[in-house]
């Protein structure tokens, strides 16, 4: 079966959510929005591109810190509303705080939280003071 | 630190997306939402609860299945507006198709779709001609 883009549901803003998860590690890095062109430039550049809701405008993940996910696979979801992306996580890190993984705020049974992993980089350093 | 459950950001329908990944596996079978009360219900009884949108309800993951979602970790991300559960998944499908994963859809390089996985249930079975 052909993919054909119109099978997957966008919400009423234009947008599908994206996991993406790290194809060697299967840590899971982050979730962000895609609209219908940054699927489109996802699939043809070979590099995983988002849509941001604050800035509303299209943005490639790691343009600032280089630290780009290089796309893997491809799939969405039994209801087409939600699309799983693996991807190669250049850098080591996803989240822009450093961590691998944006997911690093643990809430453990005792109702503490804790963060998990290692900072990776340092942000300033990354994206310079601010 | 002490978890404060209103450090998470919920969406204008008072809803935070989840995304479920397998804990042995690592596999991510599911994304769906959560209202506040999903959250405290998960915590409280150490199975995966949502907020169905289409149905304006909640409900518990496996609740005519039986195919429950046990809770065996609980991460939010740098933006406190996702949530990532680790989980248990009783029956070995988290899919309503059958399958292991929701994510089974997959997109290939050539712009073709294959389903990926084999069915662990017959859906008919499980929930009833319809």
């Amino acid at each position: 079966m052909q993919f054909d883009m119109e099978v997957l549901k966008y919400n009423e803003a234009g947008l599908i959510p994206a996991i993406v998860q790290e194809v060697t590690t299967r840590e899971v890095l982050m979730l962000a929005w895609m609209n219908r062109q940054a699927v489109e430039k996802t699939l043809s550049t070979g590099e995983v591109w988002f849509y941001s809701r604050s800035r509303q405008k299209m943005w490639k993940k790691g343009e600032t810190s280089g630290h780009v996910q290089k796309l893997k696979g491809l799939y969405y979801d039994c209801d087409a509303d939600t699309l799983l992306v693996l991807a190669e996580q250049v850098g080591g890190a996803a989240c822009h705080e450093g961590y691998s993984s944006c997911f690093h705020n643990k809430v453990n049974p005792d109702g503490t939280v804790t963060v998990e992993g290692e900072q990776q980089f340092n942000p300033a350093e990354v994206y310079g003071k601010q």
